[in-house]
């Protein structure tokens, strides 16, 4: 059943399973301690940055495979994108398994859409269990995205930090695990930022559009939810989204939680926090996922937000169209 | 229900409207005389090579939900993508529109992709009408994936010729259009194929899987077909399938056509016929879904294939991963 943008999942597919790998500069945050695995050394033994953030991507949904008690045998799909050209993470990744592959991008927010069709897959008896993933690595960014490393680049204060990481979850029928109750499906916005280096103030109307969509869609408020998680949109992004939703009456100020303000130690005047596909992934499928399994939190509304631009897009001149897609999950 | 890797569509979605824009060289071949728009002018009005392909993809979509009888009001969510990097094609044609955005990238892939998600959120009857969509342009895949043109280099005869053309179509539950009753989601396969002027020969091995795939888990053979229309393998990539179909006792050598070697007038010795994205959506919506209608096919497997490359991965000397999702379209 859809209503404006959200689909409501009538047999409420579940989160069984999760994991997530994180960068040594992630190590040293607060989120660090819930990951499975940390590196010390972000090239994880590989001898270039893409190849070590294909092998983080292959081992979380391994590992989220093998949390879950499942063998490879039992995954029906893998639902997976990157932010490298052609999502290469992901395609290759998935060489690695015999199970089909689909593959998504919606930038920094293709963790949610992935979670959404594993679940509208899952829910409509079409398959049983499907993997959702992503992931990101901060020097493979660099490099595709912005300069080269080794020109050390001085970085405005509106800049973020592409995470190092990668995180996966298992999304399955039955009736253990975490909820997916429905899905806001995102709209492309884009208020004419141009700035390449102020992700969040790009990225927040799609994330409060979506946001609002999602209440508007489901009749809930804001006080429905423990915790309204944004992925990516750092210190500045989140003071945006909550500004844009208090405009429209809704005041998400003490429940809203940003992926990117909480993954690293954040002082605003100096940087703004994580971004890329794997901020979110991590987030999610460690910190936020265990708390939820405790009982710390009941209900949450997860809308990761990705930048839909390239260095072409820009270089041409063109404005930053964004994207959200939020995911309600329940215990 | 799921067989395999095969999904059976409960309720047959369908197929209401579809349309195909194609550029100056593909108007000159037999399949540009069923496309709705032909260009004389590959800039098709645009100062770049991204924005003509962007402009096709945009009016493609906009024509099949016209042609449908349609308003944009009547469309629940675009599930596009498209070769260029981080998608760029279908995020910018989706910030046009006020329907939501899921962003899919299998390579050529894409089009099967793109209907499979379509058919799926349809049946399910999470949404009543999706557009699935894509397209490509040569001179901007050629200046991203290989040489500026200026250079002039000279294409070795195994090289296919990326499409400039963009192809959309309606996805709806109903009683009327083109069933979609079943599709196989396909996995990854490398045989090892490095040669990045031969993805007739990389991607073969993928379609073959995906066929044969789909025949044992539907208990059909490829009689129970009047046609097997694989994506962009071009005239060498076509023998390659046929044999490896062969080998396993499976004849398609009488009902297969290839997309990418229709498109063009193909003289295998100087080369291969037509590819990217842009290959299967074009020879799809407009050839083969209008002699659907007029009843010359009455069942046909649609298997697009998608090479999952990038430069950076061919750079880094990995070998090319391909898959291949297709759709059984019936009237």
């Amino acid at each position: 059943m859809k209503k404006g943008n959200t689909i409501f999942f009538k047999n409420s597919p579940r989160i069984v399973s999760y994991a997530a790998i994180c960068g040594s500069k992630e190590k040293e945050g607060i989120i660090g301690g819930f990951a499975d695995v940390t590196l010390d050394d972000d090239m994880y033994g590989e001898t270039t940055y893409e190849k070590a953030e294909r092998k983080m991507l292959v081992n979380s949904i391994s590992l989220a495979i093998e949390k879950g008690g499942f063998n490879e045998t039992d995954i029906d799909v893998l639902l997976s994108g990157d932010l490298l050209n052609q999502i290469i993470s992901a395609s290759f990744a998935a060489r690695r398994y015999s199970f089909p592959f689909l593959g998504v991008y919606n930038a920094c927010s293709t963790m949610s859409e992935s979670i959404l069709l594993a679940a509208a897959l899952t829910d409509a008896g079409y398959i049983k269990r499907a993997v959702a993933a992503t992931g990101s690595h901060f020097a493979s960014a660099e490099r595709q995205y912005r300069y080269p490393l080794e020109l050390g680049c001085t970085r405005p204060p509106q800049a973020q930090w592409t995470v190092t990481g990668a995180g996966s979850c298992v999304v399955a029928s039955g009736k253990e695990g975490i909820k997916v109750t429905s899905a806001t499906m995102g709209r492309v916005c884009d208020y004419g930022v141009t700035d390449v280096n102020n992700m969040g103030a790009a990225m927040a109307p799609a994330a409060a559009d979506t946001i609002m969509q999602h209440f508007k869609d489901t009749g809930k408020t804001p006080d429905d939810y423990d915790m309204i998680l944004t992925g990516d949109l750092g210190a500045l992004g989140s003071r945006i989204v909550k500004d844009l939703t208090w405009e429209k009456g809704y005041d998400i100020s003490d429940r809203h939680v940003d992926c990117g303000e909480i993954i690293y130690k954040v002082i605003e005047s100096e940087f703004q926090g994580g971004s890329g596909a794997g901020c979110s992934a991590v987030v999610l499928n460690s910190y936020v996922l265990s708390k939820m399994q405790a009982g710390l939190y009941k209900r949450i509304l997860f809308a990761a937000t990705g930048a839909l631009l390239s260095t072409v897009s820009s270089g041409q001149g063109e404005s930053i169209p964004c994207i959200s897609h939020a995911v309600e999950l329940e215990i």
